[in-house]
């Protein structure tokens, strides 16, 4: 453990530069320095931060990446316009922490189109596996080369994409990569709107309706108290949701975490034996939002 | 670059102790030493003690995993008659200078279904990889498992499964794996038979007969020089296995290496300006072999 120095973080921008940068921290550190990850898109927000600001207490080296990674984007999906402020990035790494940045452009991280591809299965079947078809392999391959790349102790995902977390924490269980995949809490806007990148996308009147996602989500666990299964639960969600026109469902799930799967139909949810997610997919204008919330298995 | 000393190799079944063992490989010689692995699935021949032989002169450890991969056997093919002799792989092992062997169980490898598999298109589409469909997708699962067990410098494949080469690879640039693929040549019997682990398999009639792959493999660059273009020269090989009754052909190709496409149809092999690879795979009785030779490209 050690509180990484608050002072602007080494930015790299190829490959050569990161596997040097990380060479002479491990030679210099070889036994108890330990490596942590924070793979990103950039755009940061504070959610961002607190997975840099967490790998930072945890690791002697933190490095953030920051990479807009058109393999996850669908063919009618935002990669032209998803949102980019290197400067802002770079403000935030430096403040949360981050010691080093990699930057690559695609032609550094993919110099001719990849032949390999990762395919998660089952998990992947539904939620956004479902809605963007393929975006999970591409999150597959280019995970995978960032471990390989950065071959990091430990690895920070938000659980804001809870399916991300499976997926990748799935992987690399089944490839035996030596990481530590670390799941870290969604952060939300005082007024409950989860943070995302995309957030810039919604107009005032986008953005007041999408707070119906966390407002829903917060009635979850009482609801389930009252021992609604599964489809009780998502058609109520659904209802209280639709009540704001703006909002065009992709999906409303209750499913077992990290597995996914179905529920027992019949059975009341706050019996599960296994821990549940319960996730959203809404659409408000052009603005696909995502938001969720994660419960414990219930009490043998 | 060392020699290891000959002494027994130290075996290992278990994940954990192959992690431990390499842990203290590395902590002991953190700079220079290097690792090699010779990934196999054992009933070794002369072939893989020629990999062994080459890791050990070029890497400080040398690590042979002993694995036959279910995932890499189609349904109906010889997963279960596949031949296996711990004891001698241990010979030959030690004799050729492994430091650790590593022979894990199916159980130990797989604790429960992969739900991650590894596609690599294009250079899978034909060969091997159009005759035994899924093949090539468990040769990568299995063979990132073992770069991520083992996060080896060096690993060394032997040229006659020269598809694979060209996958294992492709794969490991494609997903930035940092490990040096180190291709080694084909060995063969004195009479010219390729060695393979399915040799064993043959009768003395088929043995005889399955000598008709190497003799007209060697008469190729001859063949190449007279002017032929790839489709005259595969037809002129398979008439000339044909000869030879016993022998069912699967495939007969021309294509250039390591892209595995095929040459332009109507040019003559001998102006190809890739390399190429001219390989055969052909059935005598139950046993299926493979055979090939690689031709430099035709010089400017």
């Amino acid at each position: 453990m050690s509180t990484a120095a608050v002072s602007a973080p080494r930015v790299v921008r190829t490959i050569a530069e990161l596997r040097k940068e990380i060479g002479n921290y491990r030679a210099a550190a070889p036994q108890g320095g330990k490596v942590g990850l924070v793979p990103t898109m950039g755009f940061l927000h504070e959610g961002h931060a607190s997975l840099i600001r967490r790998s930072a207490e945890e690791n002697g080296l933190t490095v953030l990446s920051v990479f807009v990674n058109p393999l996850q984007f669908g063919p009618n999906e935002d990669f032209d316009r998803y949102p980019r402020d290197e400067k802002r990035d770079l403000t935030v790494a430096s403040e949360a922490g981050a010691n080093l940045v990699f930057m690559p452009d695609v032609k550094e991280m993919y110099p001719r189109p990849s032949q390999t591809s990762i395919l998660i299965g089952g998990i992947t079947d539904r939620l956004c596996g479902a809605s963007r078809p393929g975006h999970f392999d591409g999150v597959g391959v280019v995970v995978s080369k960032l471990f390989n790349l950065v071959q990091p102790d430990r690895a920070y995902f938000g659980l804001k994409d809870a399916q991300q977390v499976a997926v990748v924490t799935r992987m690399a269980e089944d490839l035996n990569v030596p990481v530590e995949i670390v799941p870290c809490p969604i952060v939300r806007d005082a007024d409950g709107l989860a943070l995302s990148s995309r957030n810039v996308y919604l107009t005032p009147e986008e953005r007041e309706q999408a707070l119906v996602l966390s407002r829903t989500l917060r009635l979850v666990p009482e609801w389930i108290r009252e021992g609604l299964t599964a489809s009780e639960l998502t058609d109520r969600m659904k209802r209280q949701i639709r009540e704001m026109p703006l909002a065009d469902i992709d999906y409303v799930e209750a499913l077992t975490y990290p597995d996914l799967l179905p529920p027992e139909e019949s059975a009341p949810l706050a019996s599960s034996p296994a821990s549940l997610l319960v996730a959203v997919a809404v659409r408000f204008g052009r603005t696909r939002l995502i938001d969720n919330i994660l419960l414990p298995a219930a009490k043998g």
